[in-house]
């Protein structure tokens, strides 16, 4: 597929696109906010589009255009506050969906948070984070495209290990960021992470077997 | 019907709590955060359950108990961060919408701002708020619940002329607190309403016939 990935910048951003450069099943398309970031990319060899999630739908689809596939990875971070929270990760989301929708690109993952789906889970100190992350979901959700939504536990730079588990209700727990990255990249065709969503977490099954056994 | 005001302590709800006890098609109970909002409301001879909207599911849906329809009239206001736009406009509402239908509440009125529903007319400085009224409406139109969506141009606190204009879509305008508390009473069973969004400014139509021509 032609993967355009939204957040590019970010650390499991960073990891998806250098990982998809170097695989032979896919090509990337990478999408930041600043040109400087777009600049540092391009040195790395790949294709760049610059489109901030605060630009109009039509905007973020301009950005995709060429693509068949979407991984939403993009976040507002802790530097910034809670009105970023609302306009990147929920509102900026949902954009992102819309621009899908708008040009016809099927295929979309989201990249959410460890339980998000169970509001009386949600992670005592970030409710905000989460409150964006769940309604973005949600709205994928009720799309009409073939979403994925995959849910982290804790984020971890340590080497990936390829060996996770996946299901639909885990209350906690960690992950390397590479193997996000990998299961984001085995999900794109694994089709029966098709209409999915589940919480993600270190394990022992290899990554494409765990996402057959959903 | 027996209404349940959400937010019985912001400008429209007062305006709505103390014309819904001297309505004789309908009963009033007003739901508010804290004790002392409690005490001066019970002054009133108004019935007050106190319940927060950072509470569960479970503990709003106990507050409405006895209650046949539900008016959202609540906002976190200006005084506090966008983290409270998240979990009190935005997911506080959408607990409010969960707790109606665990408890068979189907009437369901929900107070929106003018153009929430079209992202690019958005009020340039209050986006983080408008992005959290457009979610929280969105999830109540996907609702099973009877909702009508009321959407008030900028509040006034001059006295209401019982003349409106609503219609579905409303560049700007503004309209008396009164008026709009007077117009959720007369939703309140105006079949028309149901299932309907609408802006609403001040106009020159009475009320009760502008609903009817939706």
């Amino acid at each position: 597929m032609n993967v355009l990935v939204v957040g590019a910048n970010g650390q499991v951003g960073k990891l998806l696109v250098n990982l998809l450069r170097d695989n032979k099943e896919h090509t990337v398309k990478a999408m930041v906010r600043k040109e400087e970031q777009a600049d540092a990319l391009k040195k790395m060899d790949i294709e760049v589009s610059v489109a901030c999630l605060e630009q109009s739908v039509e905007d973020i689809a301009q950005a995709a255009r060429g693509c068949n596939a979407i991984v939403f990875t993009a976040g507002s971070g802790r530097l910034t506050g809670y009105d970023k929270t609302l306009l990147i990760d929920l509102d900026g989301a949902v954009k992102t969906i819309e621009a899908a929708e708008l040009i016809g690109i099927k295929r979309f993952i989201m990249v959410s948070a460890i339980q998000a789906h169970r509001r009386e889970n949600w992670h005592e100190k970030m409710l905000p984070y989460y409150a964006a992350k769940y309604y973005a979901d949600k709205m994928l959700e009720q799309s009409e495209l073939t979403y994925t939504i995959i849910r982290p536990g804790g984020l971890l730079n340590e080497p990936g290990t390829g060996m996770i588990t996946a299901a639909d209700d885990i209350r906690s727990g960690k992950i390397p960021r590479e193997d996000v990255a990998n299961t984001i990249i085995q999900s794109l065709t694994e089709e029966n992470t098709y209409y999915q969503s589940f919480d993600l977490v270190a394990g022992n099954v290899p990554i494409r077997k765990a996402l057959t056994l959903l």
